[in-house]
């Protein structure tokens, strides 16, 4: 079938990446009104005409992500009903992502539901470097998971020396330092939690060769940067030269995380723009953009007749 | 099939009345951990067992909406895959409940969408005057409405004399004012928007005989009091007695409720605690409990085959 | 994607109306035979191409609106198997609207019901003036509530004078005729039921001022005229000029009502073609046409992406 | 689970089969309200306790089918919304049975719409000798498909002799009559069509020896009756006995059926009162009673822990 | 919608098949990997962009039916994941078909099963010549159920003279039978079981004329070849031209039926390539290509605005 | 609801699996008939009544996995369609399970569609160690995912030393280590793969000290014998004491597994009868058997209410 226009919503979590990638699409965002009635209530109105069209929201479910999740679904509700024949969520940020399975008999399985919720309304997903690969199997709904290691990667590049070496803070990142490893021809290493014996208290030990090398630290997001912290302490114990980068797509740093961070050497941090930029304080925090790359995914998404067309959207 | 136990849960959006009620019930609220992870997720675990039981959650959707529905959903998924028969949620204050239609092509259903969102895990339901009795047709599972008029009837019954008039404060609350009346034997009346011809400013009018009459307003929920405060402008005008009685199921009072209503003569509120006490200030509020009314619920919905059975059929 | 060629069907209910329809958008009906077999069941053969094309049927669910839903739902499956990409139910009158809710806990919610029935095979549905508006919301698909207020007021224009009056006859019409009142700039009154005391007879009362005016009486439906003639007695004790006019979408007149109504001094009735018209007797009725109100929603749902495109495959 | 109290409604369609079930049962007919609206709406109310008992409703849907289905869906929604466990339906009739696939590409698969209306709110089904026995995977709920020859076997016994032969009028009773066969210990033959040539005129044939013997007739259903006169009609042409038995087990007998039928040497005609005697006229029609049957298969279906259980709970 | 770009898959069931047909299309098999991992398990990987594409994947349910069944349901799965827009199966030959009811209690209704996996992923179903024609009915989707009939007729018809018969093996194939003969003007027999008595032993009969006819045996499938061999039995018993022909949609020739079908004098036997050919010994089989038919089927179901269209409405 | 009787079935997986966990139960396997036809499919019949019970099925979906799965999903609609309330689905050995994420956009999420499949009939699962936990997620359904690292350390326990080591043979191992590490109060160790630099071949690493240690090698299942290999040979080059001991809950050893494992010297090996024994060959092999673990799975399963209660609540 011949492609649909778009028509293309921000939700409030992040409205100047929608606008960006507007922007990189040659298009304009929807008009949509979203607000907090006095109870504080959603009050959300689409005033952009979506019938037969293809539409797609942006909204990251960053915190507060229960208001998020349900402002993105009150607006695909509205879409739906005003006769979109598809929606499709760019959520760059996947909120309730680490509640991937149960680790106590009563725990929720919190991303499935979250997935389950969504698809009450939501045709397509698109993410961004989910913490868990799996969680594209939480969906019946097709799910791109895009990867931001390559944005990343590229800002790292003119960084890197030949005395640099990825560093996976723990074991969950070790792939993400692999796929960076592969885009810079840099060593892998990393840091994991060993014990002498079963009774014995742990120890982190470091897997890999850093000591006089310069360690890049990769992860998928920072949230409290207490991971990254005792990396970084246990990478100064293995002798590495006490300048870190630290590289994540999402950069949520919750509570006292910049501070955290701040204790340590660290000479650069590149973050994406996944969800609105938190209070860094002193740190020399890069962004780096994914307006490009949500832009490319619409375009494929709503790709499908091939064929040369005039105007486009 | 024979009656399984049940085990009743309290969210966090109103521990109290869920306590009442399980006391009520001669038993205890299961134990459940409900907190915040710092980076405002929420963590939930069931820490009772509920492998075949019949499991309840008391939690109104109450102000912030989005927190408590996900809140309510993660509790009702941890119940779901520890083995719960059925998870019924009692829904004291339902949230979203005015947005049962749309007004303009662009808007949510949002009502019912909550409702779908509910429903993703949720058996039954029971909640308390719904603001839409049709909100029951929003959902597929059975749909209690139960309705504490007939205890703020009783509550108001003392206070009541022949001089008293129970007024609607718009054309929607008639029905519950005339509930009311049945109850307490008293004539009805209402405030109404009338216009002298189509492009003249609408005035209130006032339906029913009010004159030397004590008036006690009904509705079914007080938000920001702005409605109240019109109709006891428009009761003054028409010479009723200076002396407010406010009847009203949920008592949100959002923004300058409490206030807006201190600037008339109003010598008592009655409410019920479908929802958390919100500040009333010097609001001569009394409050009457629904613990008895869900508990009530409760057995009847958990009920069945409980009575002792000869031989079946 | 393109637009998808329609294909417009007539049910057996409203042929006429149907025509009506097609003639408008400048189309013919699709082929299609709806017969009884000797036994009573339907038998529905479509019989017309409608492969990927997008799929209408009108049809209002009238008395007998049990064989008017199923025959709607069978033309609905035969297009489905015959592979229509989409179907949309044009229904002007949706037959028990006005279960909407349970008033007594052994009822059912005959309209959630019927809208469930209708979804096992229908992705969108068109209605004229819903009883309940928020019968919207027992339906997961998009469903447009399209308004007759517009054409009926229209077409009460040149009968109106500076002494007229809007009348709801209940107050479940007041909506109606504020409605109505906005667009003829009328004032608005409206008749309800109230009561001395609680134990007293009620008596129904009259809330703006009717006296020495002309009333129009606005509803969405006249079933038995019940309503309307205790309105028109209350008026007429409250001294309004004996001179009725009625308008209303749907005519279903039932049983005595014709006959009831014609006790009345009623100049002129307004109703719609939302379902056939009934046995009139000598009333005043005029009907205005929907036909124009449902081909421009058909219009509207099948709009999208017009543009022409090359070839295929 | 422990056995649940069964409640057991009847639908308008055959209330004097369900009043024979329950009084089998031992048990009385749960109270309910069915009745018609002015405007033929149907108005239902359970008037009896269903809340967590396993409901049973008995209706065929017999001509008119759409009311009756529609009045069964009614009656099973108000059961779940007031709580029920399961509801299901005994349909000794079922209609649309005949549409089991579609001839020509416009038509619908009547049948399986019919049965997934039924499971919006049918937990399970009983039915009697259906049409087609791949009905049964129409449904995805389980479906118990009655039969009702042995009891119709049982009651030709005493009529039978040496020289009665069991004739299936078409191809399509040849099972039915093997059933018979097998029970009473008798030959089979049946009418067939078949043609000298493709472009000549069909004939009817008769396979199976059935000179000088005594025709029973069997099948499913009789309807106009026509299949049955010119199977009677062959059986004469091959000089069988000319005093033929019928024996099906639904009697429509719609239009001419009972005339059409007593131009021939009928001497018997058996049928069950799987839905409610048709007029007869003169034709020597006796009924077998399925109460039996129905009331065992409600004692098995809510069995499973019917034998006596220690201490349960 | 116009018409999306199809693109076609091949399972490994039958590439043959799929390369014919996509070469009558004038197009090529989409790419994909279908490989089995060392334990087994399938390997399933889409090569071709499907993005919002039109998705067909031809693949008998042939034996293994399980593996066959699992294998297209992980290329559905993929072609879902990666964008199409729809699925569509070919499924020439559609295992467990004969699993269409219950003949005992505790049996599974395997057709409606397979169908309901199938409907996990897939949209649409196109199948040949299904062994019982209410399969169509075990799918809520769109099916099509397409005949090879004609083809097989038209095979036949410069083999038959005026002295051949069309025989039904058993009364299963009577309408097999029927079609033949309608296409081929020829007459039709059939055999059929029948007893003396209820307790004798059956005997093989025959209906129609066969005596001095050539009979050409007709039925959707061959399996072990059992019932044409009682069939071929009973024809040469009543003096048939012992020179037989075979024609079947489906050759499945299990176990030992090539060696049963070569003890009768079978001049030559007709099948479709609806499954990879199996092994027919000396036995004299002509196959009847079904990629017209197949790819006539793609062509229809992905049609619909494909012609030019001049304004729409 | 009380504790309905239990019915526990047996696939062809594990035959011998089943009969230990009803030996374990104190109960019978109940009587089916699982076998193929001529043609390979699957005939199934539940000889045991079921109706309103509580059905289990064990089946491990084993090589050949999609006969098995079938075969399953099969005996689940026997018994669903035979009246079970319920029904388990016991997967000790869970196919597909390593198919839980794209890695390739045009790959199927096996482990989900098969979750799927499973969830058209079966209402819980119960499997044990599941390759990737987030599989739970995969289901709607509650998914029990049993552990047998407690059986597999306890049969460990009187064969470990203080010079033991337990070894992750790669990263996706380490928590089952740490989890045997806590249990059994030893140190942990993995082995990795590293690289020099990006450009360079990688080598596999051995993260924590190995030297002079005996290994016991832990994963979650042996399939082809490589990564347990190269695992080997990296500790060997690290100096470890040449004896392993390998410990993993599946073993399915598939090709050259067992020779491949027997260039080692591997001195014990230890496996559950999670699926049926495979070829081992010379290798000294022990089973630890999962009968206690599934029989208590059942237990609690089915329990609920089964304990005597005093007054409910």
């Amino acid at each position: 079938m011949g492609r649909a226009r778009i028509a293309l919503f921000a939700g409030r979590a992040h409205p100047d990446l929608a606008a960006a990638v507007a922007s990189e699409l040659g298009t304009e965002l929807g008009k949509c009104l979203v607000e907090n009635f006095p109870d504080d209530e959603l009050q959300v109105e689409i005033q952009e005409e979506v019938e037969n069209r293809d539409a797609f929201i942006l909204q990251p479910t960053s915190p507060p992500s229960a208001g998020r999740l349900l402002e993105l679904m009150l607006m695909a509700d509205a879409c739906k009903r005003a006769g979109a024949l598809r929606v499709t969520a760019l959520v760059p940020y996947f909120g309730y992502a680490r509640q991937d399975r149960r680790t106590r008999p009563g725990e929720p399985v919190g991303a499935r539901l979250v997935a389950e919720l969504m698809e009450t309304r939501i045709d397509r997903i698109a993410a961004v470097d989910l913490h868990t690969p799996a969680i594209e199997g939480f969906f019946r709904a097709p799910t791109e998971n895009l990867s931001a290691i390559p944005l990343l990667a590229e800002a790292l590049r003119h960084d890197v020396s030949r005395s640099s070496v990825l560093v996976a803070p723990d074991l969950g990142a070790v792939k993400i330092a692999r796929h960076h490893a592969e885009l810079l021809d840099l060593p892998v290493a990393h840091v994991h939690k060993s014990r002498l014996s079963g009774s014995e208290v742990r120890v982190r030990g470091v897997a890999g060769s850093v000591e006089g090398r310069s360690p890049i630290l990769v992860d998928d997001m920072i949230s409290t940067g207490a991971t990254l912290a005792s990396a970084m302490k246990a990478l100064l114990d293995k002798g590495c030269v006490p300048e870190f980068t630290i590289a994540a797509t999402h950069g949520l740093l919750v509570g006292d995380a910049a501070r955290r961070l701040a204790d340590f050497p660290v000479t650069r941090i590149l973050l994406t723009d996944s969800l609105p930029p938190p209070q860094f304080g002193t740190l020399p925090v890069r962004i780096v953009g994914l307006k490009g790359l949500l832009a490319e995914a619409i375009r494929k998404l709503s790709s499908g007749a091939a064929q040369p067309r005039p105007v486009a959207f």
